[in-house]
């Protein structure tokens, strides 16, 4: 199998812009020179890579020279960056995936220091998400409660993320005068971030040693998460800096004191040898050394 | 046409559990009962209404029966709240989008004073996908910045939300220090939430009366996104109150004193007469005439 660079970054171009027509946009070619890279790669691979639908996806076989068109770009560009010395054009672009709650602590310094020519494109997923995007190449590195490594991706253990529970002084009097106990916390209304999130089950059934079925409201950010769990609207599980900073303001207080749960973080990210991604690991086990639990 | 509304929950469980099992748990029936109902579904309305793959997705009839399905569960809870007095399971489910700016900044305090058997489904969402939620009935109201109404909707313009270019102060000094003049704005470093947000190039255009297409970051988590702006990856558009905190803290300083850009949201929501959906719509007018520019 003869696989042509060019081909390869013409599905890339497909799938990122969704069409034909944005392919050979970004990549300065008429729709019919995309369509016949396209072609040329179907017939090399002896596979239909991309669905022509609105959007244009990649098929099974499509995803895994996606993968190989991302993994090439990466590398092409470092080479260039080599080579071309001081060339202004010559950006890396890593693509990364990362949990809402790591972005919104202790994730933003990580990317604060690398060089001005890494350009970051940052993805804000969940970890069923991640390994999706990770094995079609969309990202080559993520942060993740998903131990399991995605095909051709490293996993290392980065530390836990401490969850406290909390609620607002005047939910906790309503509601649960008397504790946690079973019956209050199977009638105390609870946040969760998404329909997925069963941090606060889990949470419950370690304290009361029982499922409970609360009622619940969704929100899946964490700004707004906090700033409703002080204003009274449920209890919820909360990473630990920012509950321990809303108790110490008296906005807050914890349901179950010393009790806590730890979700394990990870970092997966291809094999392939690239210079930042190998930088940005290197950031990143120092960071997460640094903040996360051990 | 005919339609039962044990058909059209069944519909919904399938669309929300993405399977006939999924849909039997919830309904706590056999598979083969709700495969029953969906088929006579299909026989009422003369159309196959779900696609069955992994998961099993609406097709285009299905999706109107699908927001038929919602309305009515929205009119039937309000209508069992009226009946049934005190019942604890007599809750209301209201599910909402709105866009991840207002979610961060002005939008909690208006979900903060519902009663407590209303229990809030928040999606975060830009607006091209709002539209799609609204029409498929997945939400009944949300902030959004598209002003054309969704068939079945009525829409409140809201107010502005502002924002402002700014930049860590080393960064202003290293990239802009003749100012936000057209060569610079064109090599500086920007950061965008996604690919899709053009705010710091609608801001760029103005100020520069030209295009620039400079290097840019993608960081859609309005923390990260302020964090980094503060630590110097690049410069951003950020929500005025947020903006006039960091440069009051000398973390920010703004690119064009006196320049702005005003983004006008809009409250969208289904016509249908629920009560609690009322509630919420004056709560937000309400907010937002505090909270937003007019």
């Amino acid at each position: 199998m003869d696989l042509d660079p060019a081909q390869l970054k013409a599905l890339a171009a497909v799938v990122d812009e969704g069409s034909f027509e944005g392919a050979a946009r970004l990549l300065s070619v008429t729709p019919s020179a995309v369509s016949q890279r396209i072609k040329a790669l179907e017939r090399s691979a002896g596979h239909v890579v991309v669905r022509r639908a609105r959007p244009c996806e990649p098929t099974v076989p499509g995803r895994a020279l996606l993968r190989l068109a991302r993994e090439w770009s990466v590398l092409e560009a470092e080479a260039a960056g080599v080579l071309g010395g001081d060339d202004p054009d010559a950006h890396v672009r890593l693509a990364i995936a990362v949990n809402a709650d790591s972005l919104s602590t202790w994730f933003p310094p990580v990317l604060a220091g690398l060089a001005p020519h890494v350009l970051l494109d940052v993805r804000r997923e969940d970890q069923d998400h991640s390994a999706a995007l990770l094995r079609e190449g969309s990202v080559m590195a993520a942060v993740t409660t998903d131990s399991a490594p995605v095909q051709g991706c490293r996993v290392h253990h980065l530390g836990d993320m401490r969850y406290l529970a909390v609620a607002a002084p005047h939910f906790v009097a309503r509601w649960l005068p008397e504790g946690p106990t079973h019956e209050a916390l199977g009638q105390a209304p609870l946040l969760a971030f998404t329909g997925k999130d069963a941090l606060q089950d889990r949470f419950a059934e370690q304290v009361t040693g029982r499922r409970v079925d609360p009622p619940r409201h969704l929100v899946p950010s964490n700004h707004a998460f906090v700033e409703l769990v002080m204003r009274g609207l449920g209890w919820g599980m909360v990473p630990e800096q920012a509950a321990r900073a809303g108790a110490a303001r008296g906005d807050l207080v914890e349901l179950a004191p010393g009790q806590h749960l730890d979700v394990p973080l990870y970092w997966q990210h291809w094999k392939v040898g690239s210079h930042w991604l190998g930088v940005l690991t290197g950031r990143v086990v120092e960071h997460a050394a640094a903040e996360l639990r051990s």
